[in-house]
């Protein structure tokens, strides 16, 4: 989709950018987890659906994590099962341990996800381990998920700065995402948790990891636009020839008019990026623009997504 | 400046960029003029005194244009004389015809800017002309400005997509370019007026003009974020090799949470990407970021950038 009537954007492909870019969808369990309002399991179920339908292939769906620390996802029992049958879409969820890993088997998920950080005061605030307990504790249960078959993603936060450390050394990230790979993980996602990262660093980071033996195939890029920076960074590890992107629909999970605006690279505005560079995406814009609406109606806030605001049909 | 304390961003140049981005300050000319509130003469003054303070060298004060057209300007006679005489930073001015080019030089204006478009609509919309009925007015008001030892810069909007004629061919852009140039121009403004431009559509058309005999080093872009793809199309024309750079502190000149957003580049969010890439552009951020707090607060609306509110010291 474009501006209606308008064949805009106009499609002019770069030299040397992947073909087909996989997004991967966050709104639903990334997104909803930052947001303050608890949604019911039904609109997050329809939520889903309306994501698949606006063709995205990959709809992170929820967490197996203790409701005591992520309330708004505390229905992942009763959600996963409302969408886990929809044709054409996988649905990873994320498991913070052992006991995550088997309620998420014993519903049928056969995606899984584990959250590393490649930072010891992240790791320690998070997830209340240093880097190396976080590490022993996903290793088993990266093992079971691989035994049952299931795919699973390892996500790497704060690969580009920490709010506590501030810069953060790429041996650090690089030693992390061995020891995820060297677990069974499939794929990994290099997170800018605090969207400080610059392209430079995004591809000085690629190239990093690629000496340490890290194909660039396994990796993908988890951009926040807290400093404006996402699309920039995704365009150059595009040109470094990643091909997995994650992003919210809507830029879910941050608030838009907050000093704390941490969110998402928006779904939409990588779209808009994307399909401007002739690269496919298997996304119909119109329909994902509809979706992020309706969500952003039962959220009873505006999306800061630039692309959703002005394809709006609404004034805002 | 960075994030306080933490070295952030972290700094890493990415290979062949420029060393040195000149940014083109336009919030008090092209960013004011599209705001709502109009300024008193002194907030104005104070405005450009301050973001000379930050270290801008190059700041577009205001436009003698008939005070019917554009009301929030109406006080250019009694601005100018105010700020003339800052040392260190050019101070441009628009100008629509040889009436606005003698009101400007009799109070000693050195730089002056004239407004093209690249689409008939446009034109016809925003100058109740055609183009080349246009450039025939732009063309003794260069020639004049260049006897009189001034610099001029010439803009050239919609030449990424026009909002009645969608796709904008690549010729045009270059003709109504050429014209300028010919007539004397010593550098232009290629604008992305409506945001809809992406980055293989910004390297088609730099190569385009370069292969229209323009050099890379008399070209400038403007984008807007209407989309949210500024960014990644200035990173797009940096490795092209443009070295200049418009924006507008506080990202001035749209509002941040209308629909009809048509904001230009906020200062800031491209300062933190060119500091993190290592490129020098002489500007303090956090004497920035405290100028456009000062001016959204004149305003009385926070600002669209992202990096601002990042860094704000204050809750929003």
């Amino acid at each position: 989709m474009s501006t209606p009537g308008l064949g805009l954007p106009m499609v002019v492909p770069a030299p040397d950018l992947p073909a087909r870019v996989r997004i991967h969808e966050v709104g639903p369990r990334d997104g909803l987890q930052n947001e303050k309002a608890t949604v019911p399991t039904g609109v997050k179920a329809e939520f889903i659906r309306r994501l698949a339908d606006a063709g995205l292939r990959t709809v992170e769906a929820t967490s197996f994590v203790h409701p005591k620390w992520v309330p708004q996802l505390a229905d992942a029992e009763a959600l996963f099962p409302q969408v886990k049958d929809l044709k054409g879409v996988h649905l990873p969820v994320l498991v913070p341990n052992m006991r995550g890993l088997e309620r998420a088997l014993a519903l049928g998920a056969d995606r899984i996800a584990v959250f590393a950080s490649a930072t010891e005061s992240f790791a320690k605030a998070n997830l209340n381990r240093t880097v190396e307990e976080s590490l022993a504790v996903f290793e088993p249960v990266v093992a079971r998920a691989k035994d049952e078959g299931a795919h699973v993603r390892g996500y790497v936060s704060m690969c580009f700065g920490d709010p506590w450390e501030g810069a953060v050394p790429l041996h650090q990230v690089a030693h992390v995402c061995g020891a995820l790979l060297d677990m069974g993980c499939d794929e990994l996602s290099l997170g800018d948790t605090i969207g400080v990262a610059t392209p430079g660093h995004v591809l000085e980071l690629l190239a990093a990891l690629n000496e340490q033996h890290v194909p660039t195939s396994v990796l993908g890029v988890h951009f926040h636009d807290t400093y404006g920076q996402a699309l920039a960074n995704t365009l150059a590890a595009l040109e470094h020839g990643v091909t997995t992107v994650d992003a919210s629909a809507g830029g879910l999970g941050g608030c838009p008019y907050a000093k704390s605006a941490t969110g998402n690279l928006a779904t939409e505005d990588l779209v808009w990026m994307l399909h401007g560079l002739g690269i496919d995406t298997g996304v119909d814009l119109g329909r994902l623009v509809a979706t992020s609406e309706w969500m952003a109606d039962r959220l009873g806030r505006p999306s800061p997504s630039r692309t959703l605001r002005a394809l709006s049909h609404k004034e805002q």
